[in-house]
C-alpha cells in the first residue's frame, strides 16, 4: 500500500545505528522464536491458532503466522479485513459486531472474495447481516459472542441458543461461540488469570448447553489472549486461540507473573520483539530527554520501559520522554545518557503503538549490532472503521 | 499526499448521517470562529501569532491560519516541517531541539527552501547545526530555549547569554528565546495559570538580562499555549504566541476554569470543533458499546466526553467505548442509545487524536443536519521523526 506522508526510518541493509529516530523496530530473531513457540503450543494440543491481526496490522506477519500453521487471522474492523484481503490474506474473522447496513453491505461483498467470518450479539445485527448477504449472494461463518467477564459486547450465555437459532433460521452458518475475556489478560498472578478463565469456561459450557437445548451443535469456541491462552487450552472448552501480543510481547504482558510450570505450558513466556528506537536530544543536570513521546508509543497501558538501562521513563508529552536514574540506580556507575545516545524503549501496549507507525523496521542480529533486513508497511494502520 | 491504507469515511456533499464511523469530524463553522477569535486577539495586541501545527498536522489549516494573519507555524519534528514545506507552507519554526547530524543535514537543506527557524539548548547542538548549515550553504533563525517551568528541554535562564553568544559566534542569527510552559496549560484555575506564567515571565526577563550582559539584543520571545496565552500576552514579555489547540478545543482545555474577565481577554474561550463520530454496535442491559476506542481517540489526557448526551464514556479498549448513564442522569428521561445510533465524542486531547486519523471530515451547518464540505488529509500524521 502507498504510505505517502512519512519517510522510512531506514533502508534494507542499513546498520541499526543508521535507523532514524523515533522508529518502530522489530527484533526479527525474537519475533521468529515467538511465532514458533505459539505455533508449537497450538499444534501440540491440537488447537486451531487464529492470531489477532488487530495487534500487528500487517499482511506480512499474518502470512508468516499462517505459514507456521495458523488457520487464518482475526481482525476487529471491516476496513482491516478489506486491506488484508487486498494483500492476499485468505481467511479472516471479524471478531466483533457490525450493525451498520452500509458496512454490512461491504462485509457481504468481502465474503465473496475470502473465507470470512463475523461475530454477532443482537437480533438486529443478525437480521441486517442476513439481508446484506442475501442481496450480495454470498455467505460467511457466524459466531455468537457471549460475555464471559469482559462486560463489553456479547450476550448472556443463556441467550446463546436463541441467537444461534436466529442465525440458522436465516440460512446462515452458525460456526460457534466467540468467548474472549479481555479483563483477565493482565491480572498479574497466574492463579488469578486461571480462576478467571475457569469461570469463563463455566459460562461457555452454559452457552453450549443453551445451543444444544435449541437443537443445534456448537462447532467451535474461539477466544483467548496472550495472558491466558494456556488456561483456555487446558480447559478443553476452547478449540481456537486468538492470541495476538505474543508476537511482540509488550511491557504490560511482561509485567504479568508467570508460573514456572503453569498447566499446559512448558516453556517460558515470549520475548520482547517490538521496540521504539529513540535518541537523547536534550540534557538537564539530572534528566535526559529523548525524542519519543506518546505520538511514538501508546500509553493506555502505562509508559514504556527503558531496555537494559537503569533509567525511569517519565511522560514528556506527545513528542518527548524524560529519563531519570531509576530509584535503585547507582549514579556513579549509571551515568545519564549523553546527547545523541540511542535509547531503546519497550512499549507499554503493542497494538496501539504499532497503529501509530507507518512501517516496521525489521532488524536481524540484535539491537546492538544488527542489520535492517526488512521494512514492512503497517498495512492496516489507521483502519478504524 | 497519498494515503494508501484507509478509505475516506465520507465524500464532499454527503450528509452527516452518511459519514462512516469512527471518523474524525471538524465542525467548520466552530473552527472558523476559533481561528478568527485568536487572530483578532493577537492583532489587537500587536502580537505575532505562530500557531502550533503539531496539533492539526494540516497544511490546509496552516494556510487558513496564515490567511487570518499568522506569520507562520510551529512544528516539533523535522519530518513535519518537510511535509508542510512540500505542501506550500512558507514559514516554519521547529520549536524543538535536533542534535542528530543526519537530521541536521536535512534541516540545512530545508532551510534553502522555506523560511526556517529552530530551537537549540546545547553547545553540541549549536556546533552541529552550524556545521550542517555551512556544508549546505544555507541559513535559518535560531532560538535559544529556556526552561520556564516545564522541566523538559531548555537551559537555565542564566545560561541563555552564553548559548546566544555561541550562536552568533558561528555566524548564525540569534532570533530570540523559546519559552513555553507546558505544565501551566492545564492548571485548572485561571489564578494558578496566571501565577505560573508570571513566574515564567520572571525567568524570561532573567534570560533577557543574560543575553544583554553577553552583549546582544533579544529580538523576540516566543511561546504560550491555549491555556495561558492571555497571561503571556499581558506580561509584555512575549512577542509571539504559539497556541495550537484553540483551533479545535479539546475536552481537557474545556475542563479548565476560565475567568469571566481575565486580563487581556474579553471573549469566551473557544468552541469545540473536533469530534469523533461513533456508533452504537452492541447493547447490554445497562450499557451501550460504541465503535470508537483508543485507536480512534487518544486518552493520554483522559477519556472523551459524550457531546450533548448525559452518558459517561468508559474505556473499552482499542476499538470500543462503553457508555453508561451519567450519575446524575434520570434513567426514565435518558434512555441508553439504541443499536446504530450516532454518538459524538469530544476527544480528551486533540493533538494525538488527530495523529490517529488519515483525514478530517469537515462539516458545514452543524453536526446534526450539516453537510460534508471538505475532506482534508492529516498531512503530517505519523511524522514522528
Amino acid at each position: 500500500m502507498n504510505i505517502g506522508n512519512t519517510r522510512a526510518a531506514a533502508r534494507v541493509g542499513d546498520s541499526v545505528d543508521a535507523i532514524d529516530t523515533p522508529a518502530l523496530v522489530v527484533d526479527l530473531d525474537a519475533m521468529d522464536r515467538n511465532l514458533s513457540a505459539m505455533a508449537e503450543f497450538a499444534r501440540d494440543r491440537h488447537l486451531r491458532l487464529r492470531p489477532h491481526a488487530k495487534m500487528h496490522k500487517s499482511a506480512t506477519i499474518a502470512k508468516l503466522q499462517m505459514a507456521a500453521g495458523a488457520v487464518g487471522v482475526c481482525v476487529q474492523k471491516l476496513s482491516e479485513a478489506e486491506v488484508l484481503a487486498d494483500l492476499g490474506v485468505p481467511d479472516i474473522y471479524i471478531s466483533n459486531e457490525i450493525v451498520d447496513a452500509a458496512k454490512l453491505a461491504r462485509v457481504a461483498t468481502l465474503a465473496g472474495r475470502v473465507e470470512l467470518a463475523i461475530a454477532v450479539d443482537s437480533r438486529v445485527g443478525i437480521d441486517r447481516l442476513a439481508d446484506a448477504l442475501k442481496a450480495a449472494g454470498t455467505s460467511l461463518d457466524v459466531f455468537v459472542e457471549i460475555d464471559v467477564g469482559q462486560g463489553r459486547c456479547g450476550v448472556a450465555p443463556t441467550a446463546a441458543g436463541t441467537l444461534a437459532h436466529q442465525v440458522i433460521s436465516h440460512g446462515l452458518r452458525f460456526a460457534g461461540l466467540q468467548a474472549y475475556h479481555g479483563r483477565a489478560q493482565h491480572l498479574r498472578s497466574p492463579e488469578a488469570r486461571e480462576a478467571a478463565i475457569q469461570h469463563a469456561a463455566t459460562l461457555v459450557r452454559a452457552a453450549q448447553a443453551s445451543v444444544t437445548r435449541a437443537g443445534m451443535q456448537c462447532p467451535l469456541v474461539t477466544g483467548a489472549g496472550t495472558g491466558t491462552f494456556e488456561f483456555e487450552a487446558a480447559s478443553g472448552v476452547w478449540g481456537e486461540l486468538q492470541c495476538g501480543s505474543y508476537v511482540f510481547m509488550d511491557r504490560d504482558y511482561a509485567d504479568n507473573e508467570y508460573a514456572k510450570h503453569a498447566p499446559g505450558i512448558d516453556h517460558a513466556p515470549f520475548e520482547h520483539a517490538l521496540f521504539v528506537k529513540s535518541q537523547v536530544m536534550s540534557r538537564g543536570a539530572s534528566h535526559a530527554v529523548v525524542d519519543a513521546g506518546h505520538k511514538s508509543h501508546a500509553i493506555d497501558s502505562g509508559l514504556p520501559r527503558v531496555w537494559r538501562r537503569n533509567f525511569e521513563f517519565g511522560n514528556g508529552g506527545d513528542e518527548h520522554g524524560i529519563l531519570t536514574l531509576a530509584a535503585d540506580a547507582d549514579s556513579a556507575s549509571t551515568p545519564l545518557p549523553q546527547l545523541g545516545e540511542t535509547i531503546w524503549l519497550i512499549p507499554g501496549h503493542c497494538d496501539p503503538t504499532v497503529n501509530l507507525h507507518d512501517r516496521f523496521i525489521g532488524v536481524r542480529g540484535g539491537l546492538e549490532r544488527g542489520v535492517v533486513e526488512a521494512v514492512w508497511d503497517v498495512d492496516t494502520r489507521g483502519c478504524v472503521n
